[in-house]
């Protein structure tokens, strides 16, 4: 005959609270519980604080299953990728389990194929769960539908004591409840650039990426302001962009190459794996590197000291970002974080790609 | 004033159904459907069957909330991976994801650290979420415990309704509710061999790895059959293992040419991380590949065509492993899929690491 638990339950344990349990510290009906936790009723802003606080009061855990988690005091930080298994996207979640696992907090990734109508779906699902924390990772095309979009989660988030962190890409608008922490993009670029300027570069290719994507614009951004600070006039046949794929630029550099030798003496590669496929097709071409050609990379991925020659690259503090997303948001009520908008930096790893251009 | 949700709804969009519809459907008391649910309780085999037949015919959803998902009629796979950044991993979870979306689940990555306590503490709160099903991914160190655990979790998660999937490392036992899908570790380490061995090699040496997770192990036993098929005896002096990771297999490669030159025509390396560091310790150390010696790696990674030279190696059906880990479980009451153990094979890809050997 199957035990009844209460019979079991040492008499110090507290029962878990209930829905009446909330309400009735709340001083509403359980209707109004209810609306307030699914959120798609519109309910009056006083009666949600006073429910919401009556929640946390009693850690009231919104489903019955969930309740077994409540007992050993795990909640959920989801963290949301375009894919898992691109480098910059899997180690910033790893900095995100990371810390999740520090502040014990279970970690979930989840993907969204870079459909911005499937991450609002998959923020709207996740709401209902009640996580903590929603993490987003890595750039995204941006608009005015973008952005409002990312200020409705954010609202939506919020609503329900969970948060919005933006993590990778930059913030969606002022004012709004949400957490960003990026890293110097442009910065990075405009450094990385100044470098193969430094070294007597002139004519320096930018090769891969799609202009319409954030984590693209920015770093072109800043490659133009390098070129523009040391009074060169831009060369617009020196910029290759249209598509983030490796293939795309290892198509376009033979087609260039094939045409004659190199009319540029340095090539800054959108990141490190169209830095990879820059160095084959150079090297296919009858191009040595870095005797007749410098390249520099971005991003610092695990193949880039594998390369021959090893790649000088930009490296990203990709755990420290996402350690830093889910201390800003856990922490966002206390007086420790209350600067909600970070940039990291980024600095540049020197290796064997590049070298300083001698005069004949 | 809020809207009541009844009078809203379209008269033609059916009521989610209740605890109260199954009960009745499956002609038991509420509390029975209950304790199947959760399966906390003993409950006679009969009693459960119909029970989980009429929450599937009426689709009922377990908590409050995910009614709402039930709405999208959106369940959830849950996937458990030692870490994200490593690309076996991430990309046998892509498969995972790739299938589940196809059948209209939602999917779930969580990170295990390789620990096999937190494996077990990750299975049970997954199943306290009523999840399809978990599927664990890649190699372990496998012990008498370690098949007990996973014995116990397999039928936790089929007393739920849920199952457990096994997939990229060695079936846990027979006789269990578990679904396997591996692929053919030592046959595909017999295969590389094979082939260094028809192209001359003789003295091969095995380097990376740990002897005690069953990746290793399993590719560890391919190398040995291949050259015991040849009829050469092994030398132990040929093989290198004891840590997973690149740097290991860096400084003993290292450490053995610089002691004279290598006493080796060919490299099979234990995955191609491992090739890589290969690579570029022979580089270092004026060793020339393929010409002075041969290099095969394994997995296919995405770095193993960027390698100079490109690196032959071993190909993993990834995407498919994880996508037939989902339908296999997703089915497994159908008569589409009888067989919850399959064995999908690898194949080599040849492309300018390995070189006939040529007698001087």
């Amino acid at each position: 005959m199957p035990r009844r638990p209460e019979a079991d339950r040492d008499s110090t344990t507290p029962r878990a609270a209930t829905i009446r349990d909330v309400a009735s510290r709340a001083g509403v009906s359980v209707a109004t519980v209810s609306r307030v936790l699914t959120g798609n009723y519109p309910v009056a802003s006083a009666t949600r604080t006073k429910v919401l606080r009556a929640v946390r009061e009693l850690d009231y855990v919104v489903n019955a299953h969930a309740r077994a988690l409540a007992g050993n005091r795990s909640k959920m930080i989801a963290v949301l990728l375009s894919n898992l298994t691109s480098p910059f996207y899997n180690r910033v979640a790893s900095g995100v389990e990371q810390q999740a696992m520090a502040e014990d907090r279970l970690c979930m990734v989840s993907t969204t194929g870079g459909d911005p109508e499937r991450e609002v779906k998959l923020v709207e699902t996740l709401r209902e769960q009640n996580v903590d924390a929603v993490v987003l990772v890595g750039g995204v095309v941006d608009s005015p539908e973008y952005r409002d979009h990312m200020a409705r989660l954010a609202r939506l988030l919020d609503s329900a004591g969970s948060r919005l962190v933006i993590c990778g890409r930059p913030s969606p608008g002022e004012n709004l409840p949400v957490t960003v922490v990026e890293y110097d993009n442009a910065g990075g670029a405009f450094a990385a650039t100044s470098h193969l300027l430094s070294q007597g570069h002139r004519r320096i290719l930018f090769i891969g990426g799609d202009e319409a994507n954030t984590t693209t614009r920015d770093r072109l951004d800043g490659y133009r302001r390098a070129i523009q600070a040391y009074g060169i006039e831009a060369d617009p046949a020196l910029v290759i962009v249209g598509n983030q794929l490796p293939p795309f630029a290892y198509a376009e550099l033979k087609k260039r190459l094939a045409a004659g030798p190199p009319d540029f003496t340095a090539v800054f590669a959108w990141d490190d794996h169209i830095a990879a496929r820059t160095l084959v097709a150079l090297r296919e071409s009858g191009v040595s590197v870095p005797d007749q050609v410098s390249v520099i990379g971005y991003n610092d991925e695990q193949e880039a000291q594998d390369l021959y020659p090893a790649l000088t690259t930009v490296s990203i503090p990709h755990m420290e970002l996402g350690r830093e997303a889910v201390r800003l948001a856990l922490h966002r009520d206390e007086a420790a974080a209350p600067n909600q908008h970070v940039v990291l930096g980024t600095h540049i790893v020197m290796r064997d790609s590049v070298r300083p251009l001698i005069n004949r």
